[in-house]
């Protein structure tokens, strides 16, 4: 039951709706703690303005959205870690607590899912090394196993924090409950993550029936998922980060006024989550 | 690369075109050596009628599609088990190798996966009772993740085959690759499966996109899936049951003349898997 000043507005909540500017008027607004910009909203107002805005704002940033796609041009590109590196810049820029990471899926025209995990390491190992130099923390998000072709395959917790054993310092796991919810394995790989390790805490829920598989999340207290028994487990870690709202829903929160949606987060964080 | 005979059509691929004796002329007319109904198919024209029909055929049985459901009404009743004793009954009746379970999601208004999950082990061990007396093998299939909520909350093997420990002899998995693919504990669950434990494997493929979370599995080549690897791992264990195929297409394959889909299943069976 976060208090509004326990949220952070995931700007992907209202993407069409506001730009960067807007989103942390609103936030303001509604007594909102955090900010998690995507890089398209940074990109759009420029890096120096969003840095401005932000940090004129005393929001807390729980992260940039995102670093990593390490997979979409096949191999490991000169490009691909100079657009990872870039990131991470922006990500100090702009203060915020940790670079979130998805990782990329099956290259065009592969079915090597292990090939592609390799690709990924590599590319976290390489924007660690950049990443440890300006001390900004890599948080690998594991995306549900719908996305392992096209967006993430790394796909659990215990996938990302194998990965996390083999690259030591400076790389945790953001814990998004609409990815995670399902895995049998949880609250055991949650509590392998600890506290060092827990960079980031996501928030919404999962509809049932869920209409399309990458625009249709749910506002807390919607669906099926025990939003506050996962906060529990983490917060049993020692986490106290916020809770970063991120909800795709091109049917439904996309559709309402802005304001609307923001005073829903805050009704829900207390009530449903 | 299986010949037609070391193929099952799963009743489903053709679900809305043909009723079971119309499914079983068609693997005979195509050369497919097995099939596996679902119970809707053997209901529509009755239990007797629907084993003198794949008796007389000479087809394997590579499974009956399905028991489960454990978690329908809420808690385990009478009438869920009964459900599942019925259903082991009409395995035995038509020549199945296996009862295949799906093993039902969270109850209505739940938010509680290992309350789900505790009911369907129970479920499972009841059933596994009735099913030794007349030695039908049970096979849990695992769900892909997008089903935790509403038709699944067994989502790995690994958890399949917690289970199966948990119960003893007679109870194995069946293996999806659609289910399964993205798995990074893939190889070393079915490792410990082992050939005594895996019932059944499935086939089809991830499209990319997937447009619908449940009707839009795609024919054998047309995806991501690296079915040859997949089965390769199932083969090294000595599985030298049928490749069933198993495909809910409503925008495509559902829609075109039955005769058309078996033989593209043939065709796709020796090039694509």
């Amino acid at each position: 039951m976060p208090a509004p000043e326990r949220l952070s507005l995931n700007t992907a909540t209202v993407r069409p709706q506001w730009n960067l500017a807007q989103c942390v008027d609103g936030c303001l607004r509604h007594g909102i703690g955090g900010i998690a910009p995507w890089r398209d909203k940074v990109h759009e107002i420029g890096l120096k303005q969003a840095a401005r805005v932000i940090g004129g704002s005393g929001l807390a940033v729980s992260g940039l959205c995102r670093g990593g796609m390490f997979t979409a041009q096949g191999a490991l590109t000169d490009g691909v870690l100079e657009d990872n590196r870039r990131a991470v810049d922006e990500a100090v820029a702009i203060g915020a607590a940790c670079l979130v990471m998805v990782v990329g899926g099956l290259p065009e025209g592969s079915k090597d899912i292990a090939a592609a995990r390799a690709i990924v390491t590599d590319g976290l190992a390489k924007t660690l090394d950049y990443a440890r130099t300006v001390q900004m923390p890599i948080a690998i998000e594991p995306l549900h196993p719908m996305y392992a072709a096209d967006r993430a395959c790394v796909n659990t917790l215990g996938q990302a924090l194998d990965i996390c054993d083999e690259l030591g310092d400076g790389i945790g796991v953001a814990a998004d409950v609409y990815h995670i919810w399902w895995d049998p394995d949880l609250a055991a790989q949650i509590r392998r993550a600890g506290k060092r390790r827990l960079l980031a805490f996501h928030i919404c829920d999962w509809l049932v029936p869920t209409t399309d598989l990458l625009l249709d999340r749910g506002m807390m207290g919607d669906g099926v998922i025990d939003i506050a028994g996962i906060r529990a487990m983490v917060e049993a870690e020692g986490f106290d980060g916020l809770n970063e709202v991120e909800i795709f829903s091109a049917g439904n929160w996309w559709k309402r006024e802005a304001d609307e949606v923001l005073a829903t987060m805050v009704t829900r964080g207390r009530t449903a989550s």
